[in-house]
């Protein structure tokens, strides 16, 4: 493998000194880039995409030809696992994912066979073996998952859910065959993530997409604590390096003390949270990835440029932040205001790292 | 206008003394009851019920005679007040609010005209005159008003808005236009409430329903400062008795500190938040409104009946805890679910209470 030369992002989840403060951005390889369209039309539909690891290996070094970001980020989706399991997954334009088998039984979760990452998955493993050779160290690669608890929505439901009547049916009814199902989807998580670090992934990103869609008590038991048993099953330790964890669970502001204790490197900072807020309930346990408003990058670029300032400023002085948004980028959003953002934290964040 | 015979959720919202905690449900009068269907089909379309002020009171009383609620809230939209500022309201099936007239230009704002509570609103007036004069006294009556933020992101957006692409735009480019938008919706909603109470409202209620939906800083600017200045234009003691308020920012959890200084009796709280937690937060404040998670409500008699349980011993011994869910009424919940949570609150509440 190819030395790493920008390990700015690396040393950042790992709070040690850098110049300056890196980003990338989730979905950086996405619709709102022309480039991106065209590579998804030439492969037909959006899993066509994922579990072609060329194809997916070029829309994933896509965003840095544009861009000055300091990681990559695997091209693939959260719901690959559940596929894998055998529930079927396909993607209808405006509607988001389905599953043409989910779950509707105890026996359904008793049967879930736990998927070989090097067998139904390698596409994944493939594409992160791909992507790590073509980047040649130019900066770091990220690989993810969804949480056991976010998949675990996605495949109750069989798919994206309002109000999650039937997951949340589920855990308030039969407790015990929810945590059987989080239990199972943990293991298959951190083996897939073994297997991302394995392949090549220099940092590993947990999305709990649908967390904050509990109540506190249930946020514990039923998302959290899986998170902390995939990170107790995962080996951070290649070849003498550290491959920094983080855990993104949207809506979890509230819980931010309780996520800085479940061992991961670093949490991801939706919008609402105010940054500077967030570093003083964690301390100098984890570091902080986040937290543009999304919807912020379709202002003209002079009002990024001061909301990017804002962030700086709040997250303050030394290593630990991370810039992102503070969730997916939209589809429509013209290019040249993410370069604004991009240069913005670029220009302004040496100021806070002065020795 | 009769003297009230149940007057524990006006001294719960006080924190006066009580011997059980009081309970309501948020959209207590709608589509999960055959009766109100049944009105519902008669009258024509939604709009047509809520302007309808017999028809409005007949739904109104509609769940007191199932349930042993201590509140009656009157039924009407969040939106009235946009409607009759000329936005033209209508709800399609499935899709809810549409506005034929959302707000494109800087006129449109500059031109919005102030209605008359008792001119274009009258009917919810009259609706509220007509409900008090038919409660007899029972329970008291609860008028609401959607808050100016609120209001504001469906009259700019035209509807329901994922991402409130085009509020916020407006938020982020013409901050100065923004604040004048909700500087006049502030006054239209004081005036929308000062006149409910009235014509007998005997609380009332501000649902933010899209506060969630900010950073910090920007609910603080934006939604908050707003919320907080409708409270600073009620008129909340009629011939003697104090009138209380309570505000309701969805996802505000985050914020509850600053809402408990911003004026009102009570915050309501939605499913995240723990009561508990909540209530150290605040402390003395304010009272609680608060918070099963509407989906709990599909769960088998005895788990509901565990989830009150588990919330009244969160909010712990004294007043200042009115039960409701964290959000409105799901429609297809089987009313005798919410026979079987209304009948533990009093069953289980009353030991909380002992002198």
């Amino acid at each position: 493998m190819p030395k790493l030369i920008n390990d700015t992002f690396i040393r950042t989840l790992l709070k040690q000194p850098v110049t300056r403060t890196p980003v990338w951005m989730m979905r950086q390889a996405g619709r709102y880039l022309p480039e991106y369209r065209k590579v998804r039309e030439q492969a037909g539909s959006f899993m066509d995409l994922c579990t072609n690891p060329e194809l997916a290996c070029e829309v994933t070094l896509q965003p840095l030809e544009r861009f000055a970001f300091d990681a990559a980020i695997l091209f693939s989706d959260i719901l690959t696992i559940p596929d894998a399991m055998g529930l079927g997954l396909t993607f209808t334009e405006g509607e988001g994912p389905k599953f043409s088998r989910p779950i509707k039984t105890a026996a359904d979760i008793h049967n879930l066979k736990n998927p070989d990452p090097e067998g139904e998955l390698r596409y994944v493993m493939d594409a992160v073996r791909l992507i790590r050779k073509n980047l040649h160290g130019r900066v770091p690669l990220i690989g993810f998952s969804g949480s056991p608890w976010t998949l675990a929505t996605y495949m109750v439901e069989g798919g994206t859910s309002k109000s999650f009547a039937k997951v949340k049916g589920l855990m308030y009814e039969q407790p015990q065959l929810m945590h059987l199902l989080l239990d199972k989807l943990s293991v298959a998580v951190a083996a897939y993530l073994n297997a991302q670090i394995a392949a090549g992934a220099q940092t590993v990103m947990v999305f709990d997409t649908w967390g904050g869609a509990l109540s506190t008590e249930d946020y514990a038991e039923f998302s959290l604590h899986y998170a902390r048993k995939v990170r107790s099953l995962l080996n951070t330790t290649v070849a003498g390096q550290q491959i920094p964890t983080v855990l993104f669970s949207k809506g979890g502001g509230l819980w931010l003390e309780s996520m800085a204790d479940s061992g991961y490197d670093a949490l991801g900072l939706d919008w609402q949270t105010n940054i500077q807020q967030a570093r003083q309930r964690v301390g100098a346990k984890v570091a902080l990835q986040g937290n543009l408003d999304p919807v912020a990058l379709y202002a003209k670029p002079e009002v990024i440029v001061e909301k990017v300032k804002a962030i700086l400023q709040q997250y303050g002085n030394g290593s630990g932040h991370v810039f992102n948004l503070g969730h997916g980028i939209l589809p429509d959003i013209n290019p040249d205001h993410v370069k604004a953002m991009v240069d913005a934290v670029h220009h302004y964040s040496p100021a806070y790292h002065q020795q």
